[in-house]
């Protein structure tokens, strides 16, 4: 960025360019390093300042915004959820996120993050896998097929190395659409009539659901010893997708603890029912799984540290692929004290052309 | 707005449109159309979400995020306070501001604020003293002459009617380009030596000095019976610009009692002392000034439904003058439960290129 001599001017990343980005980095490519630069953060979760995100409900849906900073750098996302969108053809996410400078306050990068998002969620889950799940974990059930879907197992392959998947979705298109964006893959697909179906021999269990009420995808007698389950589609109040019994048999690990404990799947537990900080595990301060029976659940709302940690990636990337413009964001008067001035000098020569 | 079919396109107002927006318009009547609608937001105030600002403080400054929304609307503006930015050349405030629908969750506007935010907070002030300040009042002193005096200035002059300036800063010289950028508008002006000096004769004080510290730009034998000031710069935990005697002999009105309890004045009084609520006299609800003797005071620090309003009209704008552009910061695919075949898409039409 110190091409930009022009304290006036902000990075942006369209959708169009993280498009590019990510097809010229390559998507497997653009998971694992994003995953490590997530680890690395998780790694120095302390350093960070935290605060559940800040949620306007309607009754339609949830806008958001999650901010977070390391005292260097500062990042926050502003992130939707309205799951009628698609009926009208509108994504039920999107999303966008600034990073700035502590030291001055000043934006240094404003990105999209409808697609980001979808990549950092799936990097996330599959960090947590790699920590949790059984070492050789190689079959996944993917209930949910929606948006989400195709990111997760191409994560799951390249970071955790899973290569068989068993897909469910109560609309049978969405699992056709999966299966077929992900042909060529390198996977063995498997395409279920039922969620029971999918899990059958599954090493890990993925639910990615988009239905914001409280629901059951996941039963009881569904889960077997040393399952590692990735739930990630419950992440707002009153939206869960595991039966409650499921929890109670699962060692349960979280993002961020009081964010998790009003949008997680563990909303359904007590308010001090005991669940893990998965940071602590990435950073080797906490076991992870404790055996190959253990039943262990990473329960994944979505914590700003993670956008933060995609935006650091992308912020990366700019200046070796040029898929950025520049915004005139900022005001920059030539004379700090002076912005009515700028507004005469602008007159002037507004005057003159 | 209607113009644009493609859903993956925000409007966004740069700084450069901003500042043709604002010359277009006429600053002056840009300034009273802008009130106008604060004023419409202030009457209709219980409306709104309301939370006190995010802050991310640091030893060098801070930066927030304020949020709001109506219901239907959903507004956010990001800003960054650092006072030494100045010194390297940079502005101590810049910020940008959102607009989104709450129907569906989507950006509406992107637009920079550093000159919006100069623009609504002079409008506020003007807008509180056409409520609170003397009828006949024609004489203001502003204390400090930085980046927000030209813009109280006219924003008086506009809404209130005043047309005698007396200005003071500790910097002559910021005395010295204030008066002359304010040339050829019609005032009086008279360039004082101190603040004393300054508030001689004045129906009006505006303080707008930028120090982050406890200061005492006014003293209590300042100020006279009848005069209403406007207190603009004490807007952060630590910044303070009035002698606490002072807020003890004045009617104190506020935008949101929670949110200025911590940033402004009256942050050096007691929790539970009773200050007024500004709305509820630009609604009618409740008296504004009691008598010719009153010393009114407007503790300002700067409310997201000021930001809301601000964005809402430049968004009334734009049709009419064409000043913005299109960004693609949503994604939009065909399908929109497809986002990862925007990629495939986006591969296949590259490959083809």
């Amino acid at each position: 960025m110190t091409a930009h001599s022009n304290l006036n001017i902000v990075p942006f990343v369209s959708v169009d360019h993280m498009m590019r980005l990510v097809l010229k980095v390559g998507i497997e490519t653009f998971l694992t390093e994003l995953a490590a630069v997530i680890e690395d953060d998780f790694r120095r979760w302390e350093q960070f300042d935290k605060t559940p995100r800040i949620a306007s409900h309607s009754k339609e849906g949830v806008i958001e915004l999650m901010p977070t900073s390391d005292g260097t750098l500062y990042g926050f996302k502003y992130v939707n959820g309205h799951p009628k969108n698609t009926k009208e053809g509108r994504q039920t996410v999107t999303a966008f996120g600034v990073l700035s400078d502590v030291g001055n306050g000043y934006p240094m990068l404003l990105s999209e993050m409808t697609i980001l998002t979808a990549l950092r969620t799936a990097a996330m889950s599959a960090v947590a896998a790699k920590h949790l799940a059984r070492a050789n974990a190689k079959t996944m059930a993917i209930i949910g097929n929606g948006a989400q879907s195709e990111f997760q197992a191409l994560a799951f392959k390249a970071i955790v190395g899973v290569s068989e998947l068993r897909l469910f979705d109560i609309d049978p298109s969405a699992t056709e659409r999966c299966a077929r964006n992900l042909a060529g893959n390198g996977f063995a697909i498997k395409s279920c009539s039922s969620s029971q179906e999918a899990v059958e021999g599954a090493d890990i269990i993925t639910t990615v659901t988009a239905d914001k009420q409280y629901a059951t995808i996941l039963s009881d007698n569904m889960v077997g010893p040393g399952v590692h389950i990735n739930a990630v589609g419950g992440d707002c109040p009153g939206k869960t997708e595991l039966h409650k019994d499921i929890l109670l048999r699962s060692d349960i690990f979280v993002e961020y603890p009081p964010q998790t404990r009003i949008e997680g799947e563990i909303q359904q537990l007590d308010a001090d029912y005991p669940v893990k900080e998965l940071w602590e595990v990435i950073a080797g301060k906490r076991e992870g799984r404790q055996s190959e029976r253990t039943i262990t659940l990473f329960d994944s709302v979505g914590f700003a540290i993670e956008d933060f940690s995609a935006l650091r990636y992308v912020r990366s990337k700019l200046q070796e692929t040029g898929l950025y413009v520049d915004l005139d964001l900022l005001a920059d008067p030539d004379e700090p004290r002076d912005l009515y001035g700028m507004l005469l000098r602008c007159e002037a020569k507004l005057g003159e052309a």
